[in-house]
């Protein structure tokens, strides 16, 4: 087996669980989030500033990897964790998700995807032999299953020939895969349609993959739905398997999703929006670039332990992000990733402690959004 | 007397010195090369990454920081190693040489220059005085007297004229500026004419000033006329005082420089190549976005011992520079600055080991440009 999961603990008043998983470039405790470098680099980040923000594993994206540079180039440097110099454990993406939003005229067969590079608009295909090919040349610790992800809101038909689609395609990457230090996740789907969702969860189930990646939330539709989902979908999901809410960054959402058993995360959202200058704090997000902070010279969160934070001010990062400086956003995005990763940090402390409810309430009633 | 400069060595077959400047932020050992932090940044660079290649002192530019974000903003910060938390020394420009390269509309009197903003177009003014005003707000250990920089090519009574402003405003800038934690520096004008240049030299060395910049050469002359102007006029320059050679960055000119008497220097040069993907080495300048190096998993130069150097390979920062990856640019410019700093501790090395004719035939001999 590539991966270990251990569920140590399970909180009494929730479905959270405190797990351990064991990779082959190293030890993640969950519930984790995972930073997304999606062009081998977390953007604007290196190795070293990721590490001392508390980043024990990062997401990188097939479909981006595959365009540009190339997997068979990264192949060559050795794989992604060589040519990127990450040595800690990566999850790789199956490029399916990148395919239905970024790409261009898409033609779905039974075989898989044919679509036009948003880089160039040169045609390719990938199947879910080809998405087994790209991710093994990668080499991540933890790949996925190439999957459909339907839009929100879609048909009931329309996304239950989508989920049969996903399962067969999951039974072909099951049956391609071959490298024995990396673990294939499948990926539920089914919209927000209970039936499917359940029926989904079942019969990947029965492929008794390694772990499982929940697709096709975040995707438009309320918090409110997609944490309906989850209480519905996890107690059907495989209790002693590692449980992958996809693109999920948010505060609120990581500890609610956390709360209904989720135990990895990864979203663009903490890097992506602090190169606008928007920065995450307990009390909620703010825009660093608006003018009450043109003079503020407190850090961006009083008491916060990040390089950001114990080194520069407000007024000198909005400073910064009005004049369009690298270093602006290197900034923000150093806190939102140190912010996010101690959430977790502490989250995971709250389950150890049996008190994730009561950590959950003082967060909420501090947050603002 | 804000600054200590002592000079230690005299090199027996140049005129190059070894020297130590003492400031109220820290001491550097010159020849030495500023980095340059235009909007209170060095380009991309923490305070930390700075340290570690080895910087000792950076430059900042009065001009912009005047204008955004103000530089009462940065008095209130606690001045500018404050704002923008670098503790160590800074000098900050006049802004003259920005208000005649950058800014629109300018209008030259005896009593100084009105300009329009490059920013937003709004009517500026600035005196010899309020540069001082300017400067003593921002609290640069080393600071420049406001001055007027000619074009090349231009005519002689023009740059006579525009040479005897500069040194009234010398002298206006000498009877104005009050804070005794600060060193003001004079500027040597004149052009590419030695008479005029030798004039500047003695009108200026007259004032008394703890140090001089050399500004008007590196601005589209070739190479050997900047030389041959240095070699007539330095020994006409006070020996005991540093000699500043303002925007001149380039290796061949740095070691020529020194050779010629020159202290200091300072230039964008590494920073803005770095950015569009251009590195530096001992064997001369490439552009990593080159197609050879997208499989070159080699450093970007052997035996390197910067940041970028140890951790990645020339494939992954071209890859990072394509896929206009933050990340790249920085990695570029870590290296260019570090290979810079690194050059001239080589420099004072050799001054020390009474070998810089030695080091500098050994240089061009491998150096390509």
């Amino acid at each position: 087996m590539a991966i270990t999961f251990t569920v140590e603990k399970t909180a009494p008043d929730s479905r959270a669980r405190l797990g351990k998983l064991l990779t082959p470039h190293g030890l993640i405790e969950t519930p984790v989030f995972m930073p997304v470098g999606t062009q081998a680099t977390v953007k604007t980040m290196t190795r070293h500033e990721l590490e001392e923000a508390g980043a024990s594993i990062i997401l990188s994206n097939t479909y981006h990897l595959y365009l540009r540079p190339g997997s068979d180039l990264i192949g060559e440097a050795g794989g992604l964790h060589k040519f990127m110099n990450w040595p800690n454990p990566i999850l790789t993406d199956s490029g399916g998700f990148q395919v239905f939003s970024l790409s261009k005229i898409r033609k779905i067969t039974e075989e898989g995807v044919e679509f036009r590079s948003h880089l160039d608009g040169a045609k390719h295909f990938i199947s879910p032999e080809k998405a087994m090919d790209i991710q093994m040349e990668l080499g991540a610790d933890i790949i996925m299953a190439f999957d459909e992800c339907p839009p929100y809101p879609a048909e009931y038909e329309y996304v239950k020939q989508s989920k049969d689609l996903t399962c067969r395609w999951a039974q072909r990457c099951l049956d391609y895969h071959k490298r024995s230090d990396q673990a294939l996740f499948g990926i539920v789907q089914g919209g927000m349609y209970k039936d499917l969702r359940k029926a989904s969860a079942k019969e990947l189930g029965d492929l008794n993959f390694p772990g499982y990646g929940i697709g096709g939330l975040s995707v438009g539709e309320p918090k409110d739905i997609m944490y309906e989902v989850l209480d519905d979908l996890i107690p059907e999901m495989p209790s002693h398997k590692p449980r992958y809410l996809m693109g999920v960054g948010s505060p609120d959402c990581l500890i609610e999703g956390v709360m209904r058993g989720v135990d990895m995360f990864d979203c663009v959202l903490p890097t992506r929006i602090a190169r606008h200058g928007t920065v995450m704090t307990r009390s909620g997000n703010f825009t660093i670039r608006n003018k009450p902070f043109a003079r503020d010279f407190l850090p961006i969160e009083e008491g916060c332990t990040c390089y950001t934070c114990q080194n520069y001010s407000r007024a000198y990062i909005r400073h910064l992000i009005k004049a369009k400086e690298v270093l602006g956003m290197r900034l923000t995005s150093i806190h939102n990733i140190a912010f996010l990763l101690r959430l977790m940090e502490d989250v995971r402390q709250a389950i150890r402690e049996d008190r994730l409810v009561e950590f959950r309430n003082h967060f909420f009633s501090q947050y603002a959004g």
